[in-house]
């Protein structure tokens, strides 16, 4: 990877371990949690999250993704040489002969050495799996070791900022339709960060140390956040002044207009180039619709060294909180960006494909669905049985086998007790606290009349219907709730 | 796990490896192998496998069943107690401080220590879930180093034989499904072949290596077996005769009859308790409507030591060869059985909790379905995009953003070329190229007269409809077809 030799490997360590890091789960203890800091996912958590991932996965198809997987370990030099300073998180697996490997640390430079590896120069993917980091233990914080990402990259060399604008709207679609409330997503530019910087007289030396402390401009106040750039990194105080100026600026088109006026910013070349394409992505998002939900913000700050052009961080604005819920805190729920130089970091002749992606914080999301079902006391099934049969009588395990074969051979999801003789009372409670809708009665009378009896568990409403009309009545029933 | 004690530790690590072994993905090479002895999976490999998957797992629903995920990794000790000799096969994370940890192997002892460590006495669930091997990267044989189980357990205490012929019945439901042709399900039980083995004049002590060459006569001829079992093994010939009488027998119910009357095996108490409980499979089995795909073989002698009970194995009888067509080799493609004896080996008081359940051979699946589609020339789409937006003209790209934006906000699947000015063959070919059924074509003229022409893509039919009724005629046309 002779690439990597043009850029310092501690500017690369430090851009990629931010710019890659997605957003971590948060967890009240709800769950039962391994002390190796990962969690067993019970029935209602997998409930919860495959309606969640259907949703970003049917969105994702929507705009005409492909699936794809990776392997969950790399070549560890694959990975190495991409994290640099937080390698120490990532999970190497031990030597027992053969290549040295590592667990995935994300799904983007997996993503990137695909591309690479099968010479691909133009792919739309998703890919939802699991990526492993070893931050410390703190599982009070709700920090897993394994967790969830969802991943959509468009790979190739297109015309400017069309797949960017698409990225916008894919989180703008998936935020909306998981209804977590009002949202907000910020964008910014890496080559105005840069020309920010530049136009306020940092030294280029120290780009990244200031960078950094921009990016905890979510969590502190400005006047610390300059504490820090002066006293603690050496920056001249009107130095700092002139970026505060900047940082806290944000709004819409209109604050792209106003920084292409601005006497300092004006000046350098990269800054203009960021601003035009901004100018272009708003024009798209305009006709997506979806402009006012993106805010310009300057003093979004995320992955300076990986981001080659726009970069974008999605933050929920007000959690639903509903009387007697904790408000939750919970930051970032996605983010991306441009990063058109990965691909060629892998590619023996450095052959670039340009990308633009967009990660979504599942976790995060299925944290906040999780609480707010719990404010609510809704109660979620975990298990889709339609039907359950059920018999009053004794000696009636066989008719119900039959019965229960026809149903599962009629495509029905369908249960019964694996009793030989159970009560009737014990059947309907089954369904009443499993939550099966529909209960089919079988018994001696029902037998000999040739009929079957469907009772509605929430009407406690029974029909008799004609036996050989059992799977058509069912299915209308099924079909009609 | 002072349990584990009882046990010789050799004997759990045959027996373990063994039976928790599924069968292995088999591949011609079409895919992109990694040095590692893993793979990338491809968007034609995900379509195929996102097909077999969703079946399997609408079975497994189908069954009443609840979804279940365990981390990639469990404690060291956690597995290692469990496959013994094999334990080489397993991957082991590198000592990075913290607990030792190793990728799981199988999803049967995280499911066996998960109701253990949550106290649970009772639950039917599925998992579908990535396992680590590290076999000899024999990759042109077509093993993999990840791959991928479909598990089907019902845990707790119930009446005999009922959830048992309920795996057989999921079985039978899953294969059918598939349309992999003709398929047999070989059943047997631990108890009849450990009553044969002593009903025949094994020494107790040769159980284990003689069950091992019995492994074998699904691969080689009787005779060679015999020699393996007399000449390697030490058995007195007539002891290996005896045997053979037995394993060559394989049949319907009337065998498991037959065997009741058998002079040796009747005498024998855990042999009569494992044909009683056959007996009662069968009448279930012929309840179910699938006594006809079951056959008891008494050759059948996987995992002698970590099943208690009844075990089965699903194998493909002939392969649906077409003209062309390589015969395939594909062996066993779903596999199980009773353990009644592992959850409690997780407990501290070593509290039992009966166990059966079945893991589909999904690897070996995939690769049949693959190379099915392969022979007959299937194009297989890798996206799901329903229409595509197009203009005739330069200079349309606003429209277009417009246009599309409609189509993705009704939750139509609609993709676009990311290029100002493309030309309309080249965006008529993208369609024929990736299977897209319909374009909309938006253009001066329709803009002036608020029409939009659909195109079908197949018949090049184009028709003119009012732009306010694009979106419920195109669900119309996409319901419709």
């Amino acid at each position: 990877m002779p690439l990597l030799g043009l850029l310092p490997r501690r500017a690369w360590a430090a851009l990629l371990s931010r710019l890659l890091r997605p957003p971590c789960a948060s967890c009240t203890g709800a769950v039962r949690c391994q002390s190796q800091g990962t969690r067993d996912l019970s029935p209602q958590h997998m409930v919860v999250r495959e309606k969640i991932l259907d949703l970003v996965i049917s969105c994702f198809k929507r705009h005409g993704a492909k699936g794809m997987d990776t392997p969950a370990f790399e070549l560890k030099e694959t990975l190495t040489e991409k994290y640099g300073e937080d390698s120490g998180l990532m999970y190497d697996l031990k030597d027992q002969g053969g290549e040295l490997l590592s667990l995935r640390y994300d799904l983007t430079v997996p993503f990137a050495r695909y591309l690479a590896m099968n010479k691909v120069k133009k792919m739309k993917r998703y890919h939802v799996g699991k990526v492993w980091r070893r931050e410390s233990p703190s599982i009070v914080q709700g920090r897993y070791r394994e967790f969830c990402q969802c991943d959509f990259d468009i790979a190739g060399q297109f015309d400017p900022m069309i797949p960017d604008a698409e990225c916008l709207k894919i989180m703008c679609e998936i935020l909306s339709g998981l209804q977590l409330g009002d949202f907000l997503i910020k964008v910014n530019d890496r080559r105005i960060v840069d020309g920010m910087f530049a136009a306020c007289g940092v030294p280029e030396s120290k780009f990244r140390a200031i960078c950094s402390s921009i990016d905890k401009l979510d969590k502190m106040a400005w006047k610390d956040v300059r504490h820090e750039m002066v006293a603690k990194k050496g920056l001249a105080p009107e130095v700092a002044d002139r970026i505060g100026d900047y940082v806290q600026c944000h709004g819409g088109v209109s604050l792209v207009e106003q920084m292409f006026q601005d006497p300092r910013l004006s000046q350098n070349k990269q800054a203009l180039e960021g601003l035009e394409d901004l100018k272009l992505l708003f024009e798209y998002l305009n006709l997506f619709g979806i402009a006012e939900k993106i805010s310009f913000d300057l003093s979004l700050a995320r992955g300076l060294d990986y981001y080659t052009g726009v970069i974008y961080e999605a933050v929920l604005l007000q959690t639903p909180t509903q009387a007697g819920e904790e408000p939750l805190n919970v930051g970032s729920v996605a983010a991306g960006g441009r990063y058109d130089g990965l691909v060629g970091m892998f590619d023996p002749k450095g052959h670039k494909v340009p990308c633009v992606g967009l990660s979504i914080g599942v976790e995060r999301i299925f944290y906040i669905v999780e609480q707010r079902m719990k404010t609510k006391g809704e109660k979620v099934r975990t298990t889709e049985t339609q039907v359950f049969v059920a018999t009053p009588q004794k000696n009636f395990l066989q008719e119900r086998l039959k019965l229960i074969t026809e149903l599962w051979d009629a495509g029905i999801k369908a249960e019964m007790l694996y009793k030989n003789n159970p009560k009737l009372l014990t059947q309907l409670h089954y369904c009443e606290s499993t939550g099966i809708p529909l209960v089919v009665i079988i018994g001696e009378q029902e037998l000999k009349e040739g009929i079957i009896k469907i009772r509605s568990v929430a009407s406690r409403e029974e029909v008799a219907i004609k036996r050989e009309n059992l799977v058509a009545e069912i299915q209308k029933r099924l079909f009609e709730s």
